[in-house]
């Protein structure tokens, strides 16, 4: 039976070390569950802290879809799937998550992540996201969008979204 | 010799009847230029706008990159490109063009665009945001991101970045 | 009003002389016609000839839709869709082209277009398939596709696929 | 550690009843080695077979890459990306895959597939081809093409190039 698939989305090489902390904790909380986690599979980051965090867990599956078939694939992906279509991969990452969390939204790939996610009616839970990214991103979906401010709460955001 | 190629974004059905006015004196603007006008081609709002603009130009040329064979295609686009890959056609479209001009941003396709296009590293003229949203998305690039008021305006910065 | 679109696939730089001229001579009766050619759009072999070919038709129009933001554009490509995507372009060129003409089947770029122009129903004129191909091909289709011996025929077969 | 990946490439739903058992076969062959199976994701033919025989064997991983989010998943797949763009899904199953196995050459979506893999210079190993099959595609590849005549063989051919 499949699995429920989470997508971990965030800042690759200029991640801050508090997202790079959080995706740690929401990749072990994501497997914990026996969920999969989902990221953009490269070797940094958000990207990579998840997939570490996931690995901690006995069991867990953690999935890469890499922009490039060039990409250094994170040593925590067991499943690296290489689309070879750089950015427009972002696309696939989203469409293949039951729901999509962000470590923070400091970039532009995060951000068109974000609004691809909720273009196709898919729920995004931000951590941590402050007060002027909250009411412009706001605008963009009453329904889909959720902001919290710890793995923990990005979590029990989830499992109400899974369950219904 | 190949001519500049300058992405007009906007919503679709959603667009309010100002986005939709300024896209048409936008793509219009264009194509007196002697540029060619690169929308999502399909038949609404800012993309089937801009592509009407254009060919009030005698000569004008308009290209739409649509996301599935089933589009309907705008009847003022010359060109249509079918990618058949929904929104991750989004990214082809930023990545066609020299520039984009986004006519508003009210909507999470179009959201994605300027993201997408911001992580190419291509220069977006977003026109009409208002205090958040430029607070927002300044965020993202100092340097190819430009907030202006008018289509006359937007052509005026997409000159000087064609000129560099 | 949008106009006829003519893919013309074949080998890039392996193609064989015999197929350079052929591709050089379909593009011209192409634009001959008033229809645009459309190529993968880098600067080589088939995909450079029949661009070349259509632009010494005055008033022609060509499209190439290139696999990545680094390939060099041929010169007489009036259009260039920037993909990023690799051979997974080959799929928006057969879905964004009416018929498709193939000079030659000597790489697996152009049999992989061949065979994605099928799987989607599109009309395929194959110039120049010896015995062994054609008994190959036509196990494939056999409605879409067809086997010619020169620029001229493949032209008439695709106006009657045109007209229909 | 990442897992080695082979995918499992052959008719959707005018499969064979023979490379439907063929392709049940390799999958289990396949998961006995402790290699995902990855295949097209959808429920019929080859691609649900060789999930089915891979789900045979306690601790296998099954992955499917969809065309469409609207794509009917097979019941045996634990991993399900949407890449939701078509036949253009075809390149980034082979990109993903360490080496494809095509269980039979009968349709244009299977041959396409053979074509992009060997554009990327991927192993394909060809189960059941007749005489005229071999003789066209050997064309194609010296290097990356083999033919086989049953499961067997063709997890023994993967097994040199896995090692080399």
């Amino acid at each position: 039976m499949r699995k429920v698939v989470i997508g971990v989305i965030g800042a690759g090489d200029s991640a801050s070390d508090l997202d790079v902390e959080t995706a740690r904790r929401v990749g072990e909380l994501i497997a914990r569950e026996g969920w999969i986690v989902l990221t953009g599979g490269r070797d940094c980051g958000v990207m990579g802290a998840a997939a570490d965090g996931a690995k901690e867990v006995a069991g867990s599956v953690t999935v890469g879809v890499l922009p490039s078939v060039d990409s250094e694939v994170a040593p925590s992906i067991d499943v690296a799937v290489f689309t070879d279509m750089g950015s427009g991969r972002n696309n696939v990452n989203v469409l293949s998550s039951d729901a999509v969390i962000a470590c923070g939204v400091t970039g532009p790939g995060t951000l068109s992540e974000i609004a691809l996610a909720l273009k196709a009616n898919k729920h995004v839970i931000v951590i941590g996201a402050d007060r002027v990214a909250r009411e412009f991103l706001a605008r963009f979906s009453a329904r889909f969008l959720s902001f919290v401010s710890s793995a923990e709460e990005a979590i029990s955001a989830v499992k109400e979204i899974v369950r219904s």
